[in-house]
């Protein structure tokens, strides 16, 4: 195995050549490494049962192993995604401002690639091929080192990518794989600031703690949803009860699920009992208002607020007012995706001025905070943090500016 | 002392208020910051000297004491800062992209303050008005961490943009000025996940270095800036010598000064004695072929490409080619601000293209990297990472986003 730094010199220098590709050569690339995972489909998959195989000697769990496994049509589905991406616009080159000054100077800040993005992520050997495709694509090197789980696939799935990267004419190490997996070689790798321009870490908590305490490169987050759905009074109940029962139930796993029910005092009677029978099969915990009105709603703790189940399981609270809806939502929200259903404009303006979240929603379904849905076009993850990128990131997220001055000979008096 | 997370809490609460408060309103706060500042003038310069007092008993350098020391003028310096931001232009709630989908939803992306800004900084006391004034027109409480040395300053200044706050009727605790100035309460600070939304560190490497190492908050590197000017075959001369004298000589001490002349060996015999008598007063070190061009140049040492000196020293390099300085610039710089002398448009695009930094400057100063000589109107500082902001940061870096989706029952099939 090279060790870290070596690695890290080596994407460096190939995220150079990277950025100064045209967006032909970058499609180009992408159809030979879609190729590329098409032709070693059977050495990936060989690959890939020996992960499985070793996850289930370890006695791992199968939602786990569901995750890990591919077969010939989940190799299909990563070399589509790298397909779908050549009808995406280029994200790097373009002109995002330009002005003059009194002096004649003139300032352009363009679009320009972040140089290497490094993804450490868990269990999912698509990631590999997906994170590669969108950092190519904004004209990034993709620094990847997946989990010691799925090693053995990620070596071959990388292993096609650089092919099809050389086959293009672009440099092999666009596409580096960690093959370290220990503990120590994540944290150096998160510590390596001299070749890593953004970390975007793709997994549990365990994971974004290791990155907090241990990350010195830059980082997104992409964090937690303890998304909330607020029924205002002023809610059409047929309305707010197809959008809970979305939000909550449509795909209960995943970050922009609904994990509370928040609803206003005035019409709980009315919606309360009609909601829980709506959302048959889903626990709910809650305040004892709540439980005064649905008998099947069990006590809900004070951790349940902060609880992020991805589960069939929802808090249910009622509150008298969108002042406490509001004030409820911020302190036990984790500023991921929170919904309004409400006719009352006021209200839904007020809500969404006021919730500090990453997206509100009026009057529909926390569920379409993703980067598909948005139109992105591809997604990287969803960043719950304020800077640089907040919500879906897609191609756009991943390219950062420059400004170039240009003058006559300007000098500052 | 308040424990640093109470005067998180505190100043958490005070950001939300803050966040929904209009252009009139924080502009009404700033004429009373600033007026406040104004009316305490003699209190601030008693405590002010005090703190100058304690430092030249402590042997502390005459730069350092001049930093720190205020008198009338500076004083209503620091008040018309703040007034000159009422002429800015509101940051906030600008719709920086809407778009509709097919299913009928409408996205609207809107700029919201990040929340609560944390700066901390060294020994000049003005930071805590400047800093105050850009957080509270871009809404966001600000929690001010200033050094042990300007300590009695700072409660003096502090005190009085907070009776400004209140007499404009928002909440004092937008502007917290932490007191406990160990280095436990620093690193703790660095921590404040809870309660801080951005960090911005002001001072030198060692406080860098420990941001990087101790935060796990979000912050941004306003760090070095060991920018270069690269002379090519192609340059005017005349234009050549000036802007090289202006980037070096005419304030050293500060980030976008050059430190390094970089030239093409072809009109290296004819540049080079010609801008070394122009730089007259400055040391030079140099490569060996540019010591046999000017007998002056003293040997330059590795460390030299890499030092950023902030004095009156520059190095100096002869190279074959435009890639040949490129290369050089690119493994030797900070990424801050590097510039390109030429007539040759080829040359300049290239330069522009495939070096990396933050800004590059064609045919002119890299002095000219800052907010005000960008027309930002005001500056924060100069971020020399590529994540979030990148180069001169106003109020427009001080902002995030947030999605609001409107619909109208639409759920995810």
């Amino acid at each position: 195995m090279a060790p870290l730094t070596e690695l890290g010199e080596r994407v460096s220098n190939a995220s150079e050549v990277l950025a100064r590709s045209s967006s032909e050569q970058k499609n180009e690339a992408l159809v030979c490494a879609a190729d590329a995972l098409m032709a070693a489909s059977s050495e990936i998959l060989h690959s890939n049962s020996v992960d499985v195989i070793r996850a289930e000697e370890s006695g791992t769990s199968a939602t786990v192993i569901d995750r890990l496994r591919l077969d010939e049509s989940r190799v299909e589905a990563m070399a589509g995604g790298l397909r779908q991406l050549l009808e995406l616009s280029d994200p790097i080159g373009r002109v995002l401002e330009c002005w003059s000054r009194p002096n004649g100077l003139e300032i352009r800040k363009v679009s320009v690639p972040l140089g290497v993005v490094a993804i450490i992520y868990e269990n999912r050997p698509n990631v590999t091929s997906d994170a590669f495709g969108l950092c190519l694509k904004s004209g990034n090197a993709a620094f990847l080192r997946g989990s010691s789980g799925a090693i053995d696939s990620n070596i071959a799935i990388a292993r096609a990518l650089r092919k099809g990267l050389a086959a293009a004419g672009l440099p092999e190490d666009a596409a580096v794989l960690v093959t370290d997996v220990s503990h120590e070689a994540a944290v150096k790798f998160m510590q390596l600031r001299e070749h890593i321009d953004c970390l975007i870490p793709r997994g549990g908590p365990a994971l974004i703690s290791s990155v907090l305490e241990n990350a010195t490169v830059p980082y997104v987050i992409d964090g937690d949803g303890n998304c909330h759905v607020y029924v205002d009074k002023a809610a059409d109940l047929d309305l707010a009860t197809d959008v809970v029962v979305n939000a909550k139930m449509q795909r209960p796993s995943v970050c922009n699920a609904a994990e509370s029910l928040v609803v206003h005092s005035e019409i709980a009677e009315q919606f309360l009992p009609r909601v829980a029978k709506a959302l048959t099969g889903v626990e709910l915990v809650g305040d004892e208002r709540a439980r005064n009105l649905v008998s099947s709603i069990a006590a809900a703790t004070n951790e349940d607020w902060f609880t992020e189940y991805l589960d069939l399981k929802m808090s249910v609270r009622v509150v008298d007012s969108l002042d406490e809806a509001i004030s409820h939502v911020n302190t036990h929200g984790t500023g991921h995706s929170e919904a309004i259903i409400s006719a009352d404009n006021v209200a839904t303006e007020e809500f969404a001025h006021r919730v500090d979240a990453a997206a509100v929603l009026v009057n529909t379904s926390t569920r379409f905070v993703d980067g598909e849905e948005f139109g992105f076009g591809a997604e990287i993850g969803i960043s719950t943090q304020k800077l640089h990128a907040r919500g879906p990131m897609g191609l756009q997220q991943l390219t950062t500016t420059k400004y170039i001055v240009n003058g006559q000979g300007q000098t500052r008096g």
